[in-house]
């Protein structure tokens, strides 16, 4: 039996990933009369008086909605809710295995952004946060930032700031290494759907000077006159010698690739024209941008994939476990910048200089320290205006 | 520390009432390989390819939502949402320690029947079921009918069927002791919100005759210009002699009242004014209609209430768990007349003759043979055009 075959097979065995779990007693009269009526009128009328308390009494404290529209599942595109269950429950399995928070999926049987904006403020009494996943782009970014806008507890697209904190996480080695300075590095992102724009973003803010970022078209420049307003937007943040061209012209001289995009765009010949020590992210999925023995071969000096096969696995569950149990326990309103750089940083921080080498610039997905630290620096950079 | 602090504390010290829990590991880069990406590729394609494989291979098969706008919860009333978690959350421990249900709370930010009615519709590739729960009459009337006619889902409000299940069980087993024939009972109702339309739904269902509904301006009868359309239509199907009057006029010859309704609304002269061997089931809470000694005083023959500390405790939770997981594993459509008949015969058939006394009408809230007969009952009465 193959991997996917004894995927298919466990999964039927599983019969669902995940169980809804009793955290009290109810096997006598007197428990019933506590956890439920008439009991559990106390609660409910603190809540009912001050709406905070449902933090104090009730789920929200500690648990989530992974919510979908199955518009954009991994590498299988838009697949629709039904189908999409499986790997929002797989993401419930690891919240509560690696980060404690508790994670509910919720997929939604529509995809029209009005519709899921108001769905999901409808169920913002029951939930602590909101891990929205997998819903396409442009949509992904007016979902998010509308939710963001009108709810007070934390919204967060994971494929584009869980990828954006990860892959800065593993800059930040890399640079490390290179001994290179982020001010004076040139970066090339190629892929400018959810994940490349969060990214891009995220190096700003960590304060990168000269980044890039190229499409199907090219490189995103004056000279394009089929920018939509996102990447308009991303214009006037990027490309600031405004070159124009195509990737091979955005990668000449640059010092980091960051390939969030598709298989095999990018060739040997190309790294060869990056400048010293060339840095290659390519987290196409399965299949790279390039694969990382020829982008060695090409003179790479640090080589990161999506896959857990290789060296430097670019791997989200480094992030979002311990960002919402951060942000849950530092009762956080938002999930902010700070929070994220300052996530990004104790993953990197994790790897030791006796432990840094071109071939490990992560932790381990399995590393049990990872949440933990990821948590504590998240809360401890929660801002006081963002505590609830 | 009375009942009431001790709920409070213990609410505070359970953090939440549920977990939500992996049924999977993913402590190696096997099982993160298989319960997650690329395994679980495998079941998205089979579920996009035929999606009633979502019962096969995901929490569907077994996991419900309890939704509700906390409009009329418990003896609150209109608490909101973030209020009514407290009592979401114990009910989803009740259908998972008695029945084995994954039951999901889901307390939604809008009142408004439209907006509910949709929310729900868009939450239905996710689940199983729905447990619509402490909405308010007459729109818990509306919702549900809808959502019926628009699922391929059960959709069951418990305040309503399973109510009624539990009050026929009762009034099954009060038959054979009283001997009485359920064709030529007068039975009077007060109460004509959403328990009392659907109790009085079910019986003539049942096979009763002659059922007289009142509401807090007297009987519903041709003489009443103020009846809204819910109590027109249930005119059409009740009171057949077309009486007039009070809930005393109603309660007169009578042999069996049900109220849910309010608290002391029943008078000993009331009783004393019905049919030989007269049958009480007192369920307004937490101050029923009679007290079951003055009832018992008055010549009353079989009391039962709402509550745990009197015998005969008319309790949802002998119907909800095996009502869901009996439709869940059937794999039925809908929760059918037929199914909730089912449930009250299995509940009433589980107090043995020689068990059987005026005290002791009901199985045990804690009884395990529960859950398991309704079950058995329910998925033997799914009819074929019902499976899925």
């Amino acid at each position: 039996m193959n991997n996917a075959e004894k995927a298919l097979l466990l999964h039927e065995q599983w019969q669902g990933k995940i169980d809804t779990t009793p955290k009290c007693p109810v096997s006598t009269r007197e428990d019933l009369a506590l956890a439920y009526t008439p009991g559990v009128a106390e609660p409910c009328k603190v809540i009912a008086e001050d709406p905070e308390a449902a933090y104090k009494y009730t789920t929200k404290q500690n648990t989530i909605a992974i919510v979908s529209d199955g518009s954009a599942v991994l590498g299988l595109g838009n697949i629709g809710p039904k189908a999409a269950m499986p790997v929002m429950e797989g993401k419930a399995v690891l919240f509560k295995t690696f980060g404690g928070v508790n994670a509910v999926p919720i997929c939604l049987d529509t995809q029209d952004t009005e519709e899921i904006i108001k769905t999901v403020k409808y169920l913002a009494p029951t939930f602590g946060g909101f891990n929205l996943e997998d819903i396409s782009a442009p949509r992904c970014f007016e979902i998010e930032k509308r939710l963001k806008e009108d709810l007070d507890i934390p919204v967060f697209h994971d494929d584009q700031h869980g990828t954006a904190i990860i892959v800065l996480a593993a800059i930040i080695n890399a640079l490390r290494i290179t001994g290179k300075d982020k001010e004076k590095c040139r970066v090339a992102v190629n892929g400018s759907g959810a994940a490349g724009i969060a990214i891009s973003k995220l190096l700003l803010t960590y304060g990168f000077k000269n980044l890039t970022l190229c499409d199907r078209s090219g490189i995103i420049s004056s000279a394009r006159d089929n920018l939509n307003s996102t990447k308009k937007e991303m214009l006037e943040l990027t490309n600031p010698d405004d070159i124009h061209g195509t990737l091979a012209d955005a990668l000449k001289d640059a010092d980091i690739f960051i390939g969030v995009s598709a298989p095999n765009s990018v060739t040997q010949d190309m790294v060869r024209s990056m400048n010293s020590d060339p840095i290659i992210f390519a987290m196409a999925n399965p299949v790279p941008e390039i694969m990382p023995d020829e982008a060695k071969a090409a003179g790479a000096r640090i080589v990161g994939t999506g896959r857990s096969d290789f060296p430097n696995q670019i791997n989200n569950v480094l992030a979002f476990p311990g960002i919402f149990k951060g942000a849950l326990e530092g009762r956080a309103k938002q999930i902010t910048e700070d929070m994220k750089l300052a996530a990004a940083k104790a993953i990197a921080g994790l790897v030791s200089d006796e432990n840094l080498t071109e071939e490990y610039i992560l932790p381990e997905a399995f590393d049990p320290r990872v949440a933990d630290a990821v948590c504590k620096a998240v809360k401890e950079n929660i801002h006081p205006d963002n505590i609830r």
